[in-house]
């Protein structure tokens, strides 16, 4: 089982995923937190270029986000997923392609990378969390992360904001979040989201 | 116009590479020449990791090749050969095809990979120079890069090469050099071809 947690910088995904994770295990389920492009060797190399300032075309640096991805799914998930644990994802499916929605990419293009990247696995749930870009702003802010978001971040969240929102109301089993709350309250709405799942968790052996 | 000089290790390609830019330029034609995965600094920086012993899935491998090859395509192919000079690639979309093949992926996969990553550019000429697998054993051996072709070594080259010829056989606007001869003949040779091609090139102002 994939779960992916999604959203633009500063909804706070990371410790809703460490959050999932921790609850997870106090129910007795094994789980593997991963987070791209990193998470092997092969995409840690790969990282260090697209974390540069090196210029670089949006399709460029989509196939180099590929390559750490299928690494990732051929070194991490697979086999994670073989082991029935349940595979956290800090950011995923969804970020590829809504941030490449939001570069102006063509979603079937986008589809047909992703299929080639992920070893036909999709994910079994993907939580959207949502706030305004002013409120993840705030957030970045707050945590010293401001030099990101200059006039054309913002404008740029805004579109990832709605390319997350559209493909959250287009795509099956994607749900929305309000993520305005504070961290404990939206963690239990992700727990009322799982346990829905768990049955199944369980009786898939 | 976009020239392509392919085949194996040890067939000869870069002093080829070498000689046809010297010879064009005697011609007045101006000349580009690339080499991928470099190129860039993208692509510098993903051939890093590229080069590494890092272990990798076929198409993790794959997809960073095609992130540096589009990124030489939008940076520096498409406005050489919107100047009108006359790009020679010491290997190009042959090796990806052939190299591909040879590890077992799909033809129709790559070529669709390809499309994406070459801003619609197809190479005008593709010279497949071939030997057999021992001459360019011998001819790496001679210039000490004996340790790239052990016992596994030999055997992917056997598929490459065959990959290489099936690839000339069916693929339009490819030729195959008997590149067994010496540095100067095989250069005279492939003056040949490109002499029946200049025409084109003169008169597409």
């Amino acid at each position: 089982m994939l779960i992916e947690i999604e959203g633009i910088d500063g909804v706070g995904k990371t410790i809703q995923c460490e959050l999932l994770c921790t609850w997870l295990n106090s129910q007795g389920i094994s789980t593997r937190a991963v987070s791209e492009p990193g998470g092997t060797s092969f995409g840690a190399g790969i990282k260090k270029t697209l974390a540069s300032k090196i210029p670089r075309d949006r399709r460029s640096e989509a196939f180099a986000f590929l390559a750490c991805k299928n690494q990732l799914y051929v070194e991490v998930i697979t086999p994670a997923i073989a082991k029935e644990e349940v595979v956290v994802a800090d950011r995923g499916q969804g970020s590829f392609l809504s941030y490449n929605l939001a570069k102006g990419a063509s979603y079937d293009e986008l589809i047909s990378l992703l299929g080639l990247a992920t070893c036909g696995i999709k994910p079994t749930l993907t939580i959207l969390l949502d706030v305004s870009v002013e409120v993840a702003m705030h957030r970045n802010w707050l945590h010293d992360k401001k030099s990101r978001f200059d006039e054309a971040g913002q404008a740029f969240f805004e579109k990832q904001r709605s390319a997350y929102l559209k493909l959250a109301h287009q795509t099956q089993d994607w749900v929305v979040i309000d993520a305005t709350g504070t961290i404990e309250q939206v963690g239990l709405v992700i727990q009322g989201h799982l346990t829905k799942l768990l049955p199944t968790v369980r009786t898939t052996k």
